[in-house]
């Protein structure tokens, strides 16, 4: 259904091409403009509102009203103590209950944006509120995908820093969040530790972990001042947002999370928790309801924080996922958790909240066509719904129980698309090109050559790194590769090549002096050859 | 970073499941609700605005002031004559120059709206128009993917029957478009009545297919009536639109093509046409440009079409295509191409005009990672803009040069997703559930044996047929298979089982009796064993 330049019907083949040999070269030689690019942190999403403006309104209303008389269960006494002092109460179940008034309250008092920090000019930092989109790794994953073997096998502290190393690498992932944990530690402390140091020697970008314990804090504390120069640097400049779960729905705290939500809130870090009930089993079936709910459980939250530290940064990090209902499985790769998570974006641009959400999350377990899907749908509905951090977003597989390194790569083409359907496209006199076109139609009768093509086309086009776009013939003749076989040998290669100097020897050696650090020195550079 | 319903910190492969075992066997034997189902025909999008309200005007007005300065090249007589009685007039390059006024009034005579009717009440009619998005088939590719051996070889008439009956089991795909040609027929005229004959005892849902020459339409227009019952039924409930190019960009009629539309215009049948200039090669490389140009080229269309015969059903069928710019290659998975396509869905619904897109298409030789998110991104945000007809929305591959019957299938899922998020989220009194959170929080503390969770599993919840969810043990004892894999053995299921009576031996007979009709009779019913 296509015609080339001249005209003439391409029925055979020869349609993936069109124009002169000289203006494809002319332009290959054009010299790209470092200044500008295609896509970046940070980019405006918010064109998507899958809500009405009274669908919000119910919403609020509904979680008000679950906060107002359902309560929240399981608080400490150290939260009911702050929050009845601010007129909660415990009501007949012994359930903490939040008038509607001082959640209000509390909301205009809430943190409207917070900054995560690169740590090397290099990489961006995170603005992070507004409609401003970021993706980010997260996920905590307990095992990694043996491509070869097609099997999982247990994750370890390893994976975390080369996890981190190869995140590095991508430039359409905007920070580093914990993607899986190191199950071989049971200790919580050296767990917790270890984490921290393999995380920051893997990448000098914005990072994201947990703690297990709270007990863990202080030390980690010291190692980020470490790193940072001093305490006063990092409390300035903080390049770690700290997850947890601190609500086990429907409707409770979760109490070892929530002393650390309180913790990190009075030390005014950047609290990235994550509320993630399941529409089906531990929310309502109905979409609407899970919304409601985690709402509320987010509320609660937010309420807690801002009583603890007003305005401390935190992520209005409602996660509404879902199980299938066939067999009870928790689904990360659903068309449902797409939209909820993209309703909740626009829940936070109503609240003017900076919002994390997950997405690009898959049930697939091998970098398939299935996986590419409900990563690039559950990706981009996200952005463009204004989420400012989607986390979970590369690498994450098998509904977040493993992580694959082939993902981790094909992901970050995956996200530069979707980054630039989010961008959009700018209208002015200059980019509708009447004049161009009354050119190109008068004279050469194509635009291959044009002044305009030249200059926008590292600026207005995005290009993959990973994705093939060669005729079959060209295909078939360099090996008629899969996408997720080219992403093997691209992830081996980042694997045994990018090392990022991001704590440099002398530091590291004072850091294994003061801590039990685990990760061996000798497999933190390139092996000898 | 889940929790499950008990509370507890799952960390080592538990957090696939939750909830009871009775709760989850008295989901599975709750019965469907045949009456309503989770996606359908016609889901209402629009929620995704890529532009602002001044950039339509923007566009309106660029394209305005092509059509009005530097015209169409290549006219016919026959055009001239109809274009110039209404006020247009050809100008010193011998370009049909529209006055705004005229393009302006004309598009208050459009057809806001059009059937394209099922033969068979188990598929839904096509009604295009307002936000009602439909998902279909087109292509008209030149090869077929052999899966084992990696290659496309020649597509034939076969295939085009092949891929009919294929597409006819798919519940959401809507419209069956010719999505190859029989490359082995030479001869015009039985080339294009047997691509009739085939896609028709294909399938008995809508469907679409071109023309080579004009010379065809009668005799096609014969076969109709014989499917129908006669020429009235076939006027009456059209169950086909006409494909064509009546563009050759940038801005010049196709004179053959433009032929077919006036004489399809005068018969007031539905002029589905595709209007596809490749930004960077014969547009602009601004997508804005892109945008401005192609609005301008598909109004021509319609201007004629409403010259010819006001009123007679058009879609506004602009196609945004790009090329890569590093290779000249065309780029149908592009980024690009997905935000421009959106933006032509909102351009359409700006104009109250019915629009088709070429969305869902992928640079991807195989169904691998890279297809499922190219497709899957671009599927999705046309259909979020309000698309009425997203074409070559599934089983195409390679940038539109090759089909995978792999792919069919696996799109067939991936539709169901983006579907699924365009519906959005009901909000109301009941979905809220806050009488069943209430209820689920003092009661058995989860909902997976709640009345609204059995009430609502089978409507608000699609479930993939070929995708996986299960953990990854039970995916492992399975066999490992990838999607592609698992798509590969049911697209043999269905080429081998099935065969819609679409047609029927009588009538079949007849029709072969009157046209020369290739398809053997034996490769139309299942291979006796």
């Amino acid at each position: 259904m296509f015609e080339n330049p001249t005209g003439e019907r391409e029925r055979r083949g020869a349609r993936t091409r069109a124009g002169g040999r000289a203006a494809r070269l002319a332009l290959r030689a054009a010299a790209p403009e470092p200044d500008r690019k295609p896509v970046w942190a940070g980019i405006e999403g918010g064109q998507y509102n899958p809500l009405s403006p009274s669908d919000l309104l119910s919403i609020h209303r509904a979680a008000l009203e679950l906060l107002g008389s359902v309560g929240i269960g399981q608080a400490t006494p150290e939260v009911i103590e702050i929050a009845t002092a601010k007129g909660c109460h415990l009501n007949a179940h012994g359930r903490l209950v939040f008038p509607s008034a001082l959640v209000e309250d509390l909301l205009t008092k809430a943190a409207r944006e917070y900054m995560i920090y690169s740590r090397d000019p290099a990489h961006a930092d995170l603005n992070v509120g507004g409609g401003r989109v970021h993706y980010a790794t997260s996920g905590e994953a307990v095992s990694v995908l043996d491509f070869g073997a097609r099997r999982y096998r247990p994750s370890t502290l390893q994976d975390v820093y080369d996890t981190a190393r190869v995140t590095d690498a991508l430039p359409n992932i905007h920070q580093y969040g914990q993607m899986v944990v190191p199950t071989e530690i049971e200790d919580l402390f050296e767990h917790d530790i270890n984490v921290v140091y393999a995380v920051l020697s893997g990448t000098t970008k914005p990072v994201e972990h947990t703690f297990n314990t709270v007990a863990s804090l202080p030390a980690a504390m010291e190692l980020y001042a470490m790193v940072a120069g001093s305490e006063k640097r990092f409390r300035d400049r903080p390049f770690v947002s700290f997850g947890g779960c601190p609500i086990v729905s429907p409707l409770r705290f979760a109490p070892e999370n929530l002393d650390v939500l309180v913790a990190t809130s009075r030390l005014g870090l950047v609290n990235d928790i994550a509320v993630a009930p399941q529409a089906g089993a531990t929310a309502p079936a109905y979409l609407a309801g899970t919304l409601a709910q985690v709402v509320a459980e987010t509320l609660a939250c937010l309420s807690v924080v801002n009583m603890v530290n007003p305005g401390c940064p935190m992520s209005f990090a409602a996660w509404p996922f879902a199980v299938d209902l066939r067999s009870g499985a928790f689904s990360g790769g659903a068309a449902e958790v797409a939209v909820s998570m993209a309703a909740i974006a626009q829940i936070g641009r109503f609240y003017d909240l900076p919002t994390t959400v997950a997405a690009s999350m898959t049930d697939a377990k091998m970098p398939d066509a299935q996986m590419g899907y409900e990563k690039g749908i559950t990706a981009v509905v996200a952005g463009l719904a204004g989420a400012n951090r989607v986390l979970e977003s590369a690498g994450m597989m098998a509904s977040l129980m493993g992580v694959s390194y082939e993902s981790l790569v094909i992901d970050n083409d995956m996200l530069g698309m979707a980054q630039r359907v989010i961008r959009g496209i700018e209208v002015n006199e200059e980019t509708l090109s009447v004049e161009t076109i009354r050119a190109a139609v008068l004279g050469e009768g194509h635009f291959l050559g044009a002044a305009d093509t030249l200059k926008s086309m590292e600026t207005e086009f995005v290009y993959p790194q990973m994705a093939d776009r060669a005729p079959a013939q060209v295909w078939a003749g360099e090996g008629a590769a899969t996408m997720e076989e080219r992403a093997r040998a691209a992830a081996a290669s980042l694997l045994s090549d990018h090392f990022p100097d991001a704590i440099g020897p002398e530091l590291d050696a004072r850091i294994r002096d003061r801590f039990p650090i685990r990760l061996p020195a000798e497999r933190m550079r390139p092996i000898a050859k």
